[in-house]
């Protein structure tokens, strides 16, 4: 009967919309605008600035593939920094391990978090997992202090370049991930999509930034239907190991998790790019 | 400053929205109702019922998918018979391969056919090559009178199971498909998506009917990102040849096609598929 | 930046869209759905079953038409009954005259007005005028149990004749009206609107049902936009008074009310109808 | 099953769509873009820069309430002159009269006449009567050059002051047009909305610009619901004749004409207007 509808312009000229149950919350921090929904297909979800975050039907994609992709390649990672992520389903799949000691979240908006935890617990139920520190900070800034080789895994979980999460993807900040990370260390990014113009560009950005700095650098590629064209990407960087002739999934296999996206074939095909993409990643080099 | 908008509902709380040129064709044949679209994101596409079936920006991955998949597994495919594909795509893919001997085109509705070839030159290009024989009937009926063993590739290029498409998703007809295929003949059908619960229905319905008729049934996915979730599969059936056991990339890769999506990391990477989408295809064996 | 929209489907052709700041309240009454939104260029407004009620931007015009025309007609009134009304509108514009004695207001919701209450201060703000009586009862019975002539004036501030509304357009309804008020009585009733056809049906079936109880029935019109074709019209239906030939504006002018819409031209107006919506009411007639 | 909308923003907040059968033609000329619907609400209709211009459903309001209100107050006209009005209703409207000598219609864009001849018959369809003299001029040097008191009725058919229609809105243009009426002329003139802000706007300028240049100048209104809000005006400015003092409904009912939202009543009613609306006219003044 009510008849009221989300819509995010994925271009100017293509809209995604999703029918609401409920706008519960609204609010404007000092960095955005947050806005919390219920919704009949997609479950809750949140948006930054209106652009859609997470939902409970395909967060779990999301997730899956910036979190396992690492740990599949380097079972051995003990210190995790998570930057963004307030959602906390990032640090909810990286939680899974026991073997893991620390995990340092920056999420620079603490609102983002503290509605998360009141308003959509499937991702922040783990935010209190005793290994877990938050800290509400610049990432930038974080990053820049950050003790040398004091991480074995960085998680970029960021917003879009622009607003909040844009020095997220600018060379200063990679530069500072690569100094921060141990010798053998993991640096997984948030990267964009291939499929319309404005997120290619971002892709093409971050690729050659990354590609410069690090001596390993891949891209691979997952399905999540409420992000742009559903077509998106993640950057996996490294200093040491390569996700394809270093994947272990024997090992992984033993820690036994359950997963609903990610599995050890996934993990192969995934770094499987088509032509059009590859060929845009070999432009930006 | 017009503002005119093409919608599909993905789902009745989902919807996917075109900003719209012109809409420069509408008719109803015996059939459906088809019209043809110039948009500013995909360029021009036409639309069966209402449902999008085409468009300048991603045909290339449906088409790709659809066609080069069957001929890095069997690369000695002479007789092709494609079933619907009113847009001529699938052919446009499969004459590329010159030593194809004959491709019959089965399509129940002529004027998709003839409207494509008027307004959506991309993909009806190569509908007069000599090889193709066009023959405008009853897909179901044609396989039924088919010659035992007479082709070597069926590929099933279908609207959704509703409205004409229907009876290309019974067992009956993957019954004749099987019948009118070789010894290593290979059956490509359109397979649905996952995602949304209407599409994964009928993805779990058609699995449990091929995987019933043929001793290889295997799943493969693609991103395109007009369909609904941009999360798509299509079903590879064989009496012989595995796709991935049998896939001969360097056969393949000496055709010399160029191709923007399919590629021979893509082959094999595109049977891999996400742990849900599995257990959905499990349950319903 | 937040693109959520709020759409009335004024027919299943024609959508009547608002953009929404916030969504503040949902909840399900045993009788209906009831919304609470803040808009841009409506301010805040409510609906019921999806269905726009008032808004703070243009209620001004309905109230001011469902009140000063009685009164201007028989400054006299001095018992007055509101059927539906919830918002509280209806009873803030008769409050303004002190002259008068009593006036009932009954709601089958008593959701409506408690949030009408807390969210919409605008039009609830007299509902603690002490001779406001609310009763939470079904309006039907109500004017069933009512003593023979104890109004001089009922106003029908009702929902469209679907769901809670429904015997509020019925003969049973209207001709315990006719009992319920004095000798000089007066009727105001929601009268639907001559554009659409859903709307203009009702029009007519209310307008022969009160056409053939009363001596005088007439119909008048005016512009509020955020209803179906925002051509709206009340009923005026009386056993004494034409609201023309008896029309009083110097008596109502000492009342000396500041009025937004109304005044005693419009008064007048109002009563003058296009062709075509004279002609559907001769027709049902 | 296609689900295919135009969409006029009212506002940047507020949105009106109608559904379309089919988008049948659209074009660029050198003023404007050009497009023609059909739709299943309001039948066939055009849209200038993507406004709604005219549509079968309601174009009778808006050509009746310009044409009808000057001949009863001056029954006597001969000479007329339409400015803009290139869909040809107002033309149509004014041949109805068999006394008029001349009816001179000057419309910028000759393909929007072409066009309505073409697809919109019901308003085109009195353009080849012998008395109309079609120019594809510049309405505003038309007027400029037309000679002194040539012309008893002066008809502003035109769309807002944007674009091709900015100069009709000009004090040049009144000043021009009052030069060009006879002593006992009459100006209408498209008079926008008070009811969203930029229409207000215009309707204060336009109204400020008469009124210092005609001895009489009056506004009334009508519901037009496709228009932005449905509370649509026009402007009534004359040398001589007042349109309520000299209104003579006798002569004008001898004439005859069936109408469908005009009639005698309406006339004078259309020119009381809400309280608000004379404020905001009088605030310009």
């Amino acid at each position: 009967m009510l008849n009221l509808w989300f819509t995010e312009e994925w271009t100017p000229e293509c809209r995604f919309s999703i029918k609401i149950k409920e706008h519960f919350h609204t609010e404007k921090s000092p960095f955005q605008q947050l806005d919390f929904f219920d919704s009949y297909e997609f479950g809750k979800f949140f948006t930054l600035d209106g652009i859609m975050m997470a939902n409970e039907k395909d967060e779990f994609v999301y997730h899956d593939m910036i979190s396992h992709v690492a740990l599949a390649t380097n079972p051995n990672i003990k210190k995790v920094l998570v930057i963004g992520g307030g959602d906390g389903g990032t640090v909810r799949e990286i939680t899974r391990y026991s073997h893991i000691e620390k995990i340092d979240m920056v999420e620079i908006d603490e609102r983002v978090v503290r509605l998360c935890q009141k308003y959509l617990v499937q991702t922040s139920c783990k935010l209190e997992d005793p290994r877990v520190n938050l800290y509400f900070q610049d990432g930038l800034k974080f990053v820049e202090d950050a003790k040398e080789k004091s991480y074995d895994l960085i998680l970029v979980d960021s917003t879009d370049p622009i607003g909040p999460g844009e020095g997220l993807f600018t060379k200063k900040f990679y530069t500072n991930c690569f100094r921060a990370l141990s010798e053998d260390g993991i640096l997984i990014n948030q990267h964009e999509s291939p499929y319309f113009d404005k997120e290619a560009g971002q892709m093409k950005r971050a690729h050659k930034r990354i590609k410069d700095l690090f001596p390993i650098s891949k891209v691979y590629q997952f399905h999540i239907p409420t992000y742009p064209s559903g077509h998106w990407l993640f950057g996996f960087a490294s200093k040491k190991y390569d996700p394809i002739a270093d994947h272990k999934p024997e090992e992984w296999e033993k820690f036994g998790l359950k997963t609903k996206y990610y599995n050890s074939e996934i993990h192969k095909a995934s770094f499987a790019l088509p032509t059009f993409v590859k060929e845009m990643l070999e432009e930006s080099e």
